[in-house]
């Protein structure tokens, strides 16, 4: 950490700074200017709270050099998570491909795409019960109902499954879910993250459409710093002025997550561009670019659904899909 | 609503698309031209679902034609809302200037500056208990400890007192607080939004950064589609590419959600610029623009705060800023 | 167009309205409300000023149906446009790769690092002359001079040449230059757009950092109006809130591009992100999106480069990354 | 500046990385950590290409602490500069109201409605001639012609006058116009601002819808460091995610802008905004947050103007806003 500080400070106010500084087990470095004077940090700053810092009269401004987060952090564990979902792995050199519809409409509907689902090549099934949606008015998704059938469709398909939470109440629901997702609203949910620290369960954490990279990672980091280590980081596009599509897809984010963490890394393009027609290049482009997996919206008649529509698959184009996307991946992975 | 169809569309997809929409109570009109027939419909669309229809086949695009709220939507409630915290008032041509710290941090410390407060013209007293905080190694707050000493300088100043609730389980803390802050971070915390819909109790409900005018109405909605009418909106800064202030705080925001919404709007020039020397400017021109009123944070010693230090006024420059504020709304509001 | 009128509209005014509309040629179709009346033109609506329609009185909002452009539109050009440069060609299925130094710096430089490229597989060498740099104490290129470099370069190799132009002024020296580069800054530099569509050059248009498709396509179509029709897009970064990168580089701009126009569509890895070690990731997941082409920053020596040496590759990373484009390339244009 | 090396550095690289920065008259201090190691860059390090320096391969990060303009640096320059314009002068403490038609439209218009502008307080006359249109098919503007009435109503109302330059090449138009406008698209056309520092006439540099403050000012800094320092910089709104409004008017930039530099700083709320009804609120706050001036489009007839009419006020409303405004300056400067 560096710490700038204002022309001529109060020296019983730097004094003050140093010695507090040094109480922490960070060691200063000082660098005397004409114009500035330049404190050089070093030592474990993670728990040096900035605010504190930049609040001093005698401070302009203060520059983290260290990444704020630290179990996220590949600096420190070089190594490739794999996150294992029931039978499932997504990290580790594979390509995880997890599929279903936005919205669980029945118990047949669901059944019968995860079979569907299953033979065209994806590993874990995904449904929405529990919907966010921005309209009061919007259809609000079967709630504890359609997990119901998810897991009718877990044990008849054999795949293990994948739903969104949208309140800690409802965790109860969800003994049986493989793996929880957290919606990009609720990528700041910091109360929803500590609980779903306290137990052992895969997350899938979405960013949020205005979160930085490092917000995303501090958020992993409420999961992790709590002991669970299950943490699969998602893609699903950032909030820019351009809006042909819902929302701009961030390619960029999964080669420097994969930089910056250990943990796995996927996308979603069916909810960051909101149109079919789009899926399959982005998806294509995601595992160009090193993704770990991939999250789509497969529905048997998008025509019909009861959301999401716009933005899912029919199940074959799913399949002709995935066959691609596995070429692609042998194209990257080669010499 | 209009809908754009694609060129040459199905025939019995279209018949099949109008009588569904009149089966819904809206009629349509129907515009050919040489490469694109536009539906012009008519009547009460909010309820029709606009995901499914533009994931219809024959279906280019949907534009909205009227907005999607309704209970917030001034076109229906021409009167500007008043709401009533305490013994003061939100709305209807005053100023209602909310102030407090980013944490409360001992009962003698909110118990004094609540007097400072009232004293230079705060008719309601914030502070803040839980908080949101980035990182899960910065202080999160005195949490229901906080609140406690929030509730005894309510008792020893008179002031109602506002909160921000960061978790629907925390609800039945909030029972003697007189107004309830949804921070951005949860504009979107839908589960969050029913619940306090389904109280009376006032509602400070915070843009999310990234949140359009539109989604914050919407999510108004959520609260007053069950029954609670006393929200107040809240402009607190949005999210761009400028960096040098924590956020860009939209004044822009003001004149258009009192255009768009019989609510009570007022503004968080605090959190926006995250800078204390950047208050008094943005406060006086909230106010210019048409502001209810702001909520402010003040810190007895910013220099030693646990959070937002550099962002807090002292009480002195707070007074000062109350008396520049008046003589701007008389100016706004002169011939 | 869709026009929305305000409730209860001058009748007069409308009836004006009503009769210019139909002296353009264009057809006016009427749906009544109770609330809202909506017109739908339909015709030839590119011609309607759609500012002049907004600010009449009895109009609250005007919509486009219709794309304002129309040289650049696949609607009316089905057919991929292929654009030739020397005996390089960019679009129809190819890869097109234009490679070279974000600054000349030398005859010896350019040249041998021509060759270089050309034995990798770039089919044209670009090199920086005319430089747009944000501080005027930084590097300005050696303009002229530098143009002079890579004509040497350009008769060594047998490369066609790219290179950016800053002003309508300079356009005199770009005689032997095969491809003209309009940078992102200079993309709505109309006068400089006009100059370029009245020769029959090759243009690079580059989109501008905060600009839409369609004002992209709109810039495309101030160059084809004009009459010069062999203009290529490319995609190079945006600008959002998240500064890990210089910019977010926006992979969806290359398959909606193409969906939307017939030009031929290429990415800047380099430029977009600022970094090295992200290009070749970034240019993997823009050839498997469908790329026609990519433009790469490469230097012989990045530590010492006279500017953008951070984001620069060595010819023997760009060598590899080659062969590895074209197993992406194969990959993607498979069953 | 400081340098944030990377983990175990080669000597021999770091050895001549600190003679060449000693050569460059800069002082290094030196931080060794056990993770990382700090440079403190000291003295004028304005000079240093941070590209040169963030390329080498020892090299973590550069941040700069010292700000890269000069020139327009309040730091070196405490006094506010007041700009004159004819008889007009902004800057200082008044109120400079530049007033005029998104497009002249004939010499009858503009000289009308220069006696009427006039005559409401306004001390600019401002009209559009060369206009920067996103379409090739909207009207660009009567351009030599328009020039030529707008000279005429300066001569016959008294009023100095402002226009915007598109292209280097008209600037020989402009020799009897008081103040050039460079507009927002321009504000990065560094051979054009090059060549207006060359001359000692008033620049009024719009900043780029996508600009930072840094980079507005070091545009400003092209055209002082040539020896015009007759700079004023103005607000014109910035490209965002929401689009109720043209653009998204960003009031912090006013004060930031005064505090970071001695230049006057005025705003245009009209282009800001794109909308006629949210000209006035967004006035009062631009004064209220202590701009020296407004750039406000008037238009004889919104309805039937070529372009700009939705944004453009009608004389009278001008003439009440005025009044307004010279309160609200009153209040803000009171004690």
């Amino acid at each position: 950490m560096v710490v700038i500080l204002k022309q001529n400070p109060d020296k019983a106010q730097l004094k003050s700074l140093m010695t507090w500084l040094e109480s922490k087990g960070v060691s200063v470095h000082t660098t005397v200017g004409a114009q500035q004077t330049i404190l050089g940090l070093v030592g474990d700053t993670s728990a040096l709270d900035i605010d504190l810092i930049s609040a001093l009269d005698i401070v302009e401004a203060v520059r983290r050099v260290q990444e704020p987060y630290k179990s996220a952090n590949r600096k420190f564990h070089p190594a490739d998570t794999v996150v294992k979902v029931g039978n499932a792995e997504i990290g580790g050199g594979g390509l995880a491909l997890i599929a279903g519809p936005g919205s669980v409409e029945s118990e047949e509907q669901i059944c019968s795409l995860a079979e569907e689902l299953k033979n065209a090549g994806a590993c874990i099934l995904w449904g929405g019960a529990f919907k966010s949606r921005t309209s009061p008015y919007s259809f609000q998704g079967l709630r504890g109902e359609g997990l119901k059938y998810l897991l009718a469709a877990k044990r008849a398909s054999g795949l293990p499954i994948a739903a969104e939470v949208t309140d800690m109440s409802q965790l109860g629901l969800f003994e049986d879910v493989d793996m929880i997702i957290v919606g990009g609203r609720n990528m700041q949910n910091y109360e929803l993250l500590k609980a779903l620290g306290a137990s052992d369960k895969p997350v899938l954490l979405k960013r949020g459409v205005s979160s930085t990279y490092e917000e995303l990672l501090m958020s992993a980091e409420y999961i992790m710093s709590e002991g669970n280590g299950n943490v699969v980081l998602c893609e699903r596009g950032i909030r820019t002025f351009e809006n042909h599509t819902a929302h701009t897809f961030d390619i960029t984010a999964v080669p420097v997550l994969k930089q910056l963490s250990h943990l796995p890394v996927i996308a979603d393009p069916s909810n960051s561009s909101g149109r079919a027609n789009l899926v399959a290049p982005l998806s294509e482009a995601a595992v160009a670019a090193g993704a770990d997996g991939l999250i789509i919206a497969v529905h048997n008649d998008p025509s019909h659904a009861m959301c999401d529509g716009p933005l899912s698959l029919k199940p074959e184009a799913f399949g002709v899909l995935c066959r691609r996307l596995e070429k692609i991946r042998a194209a990257r992975d080669s010499e």
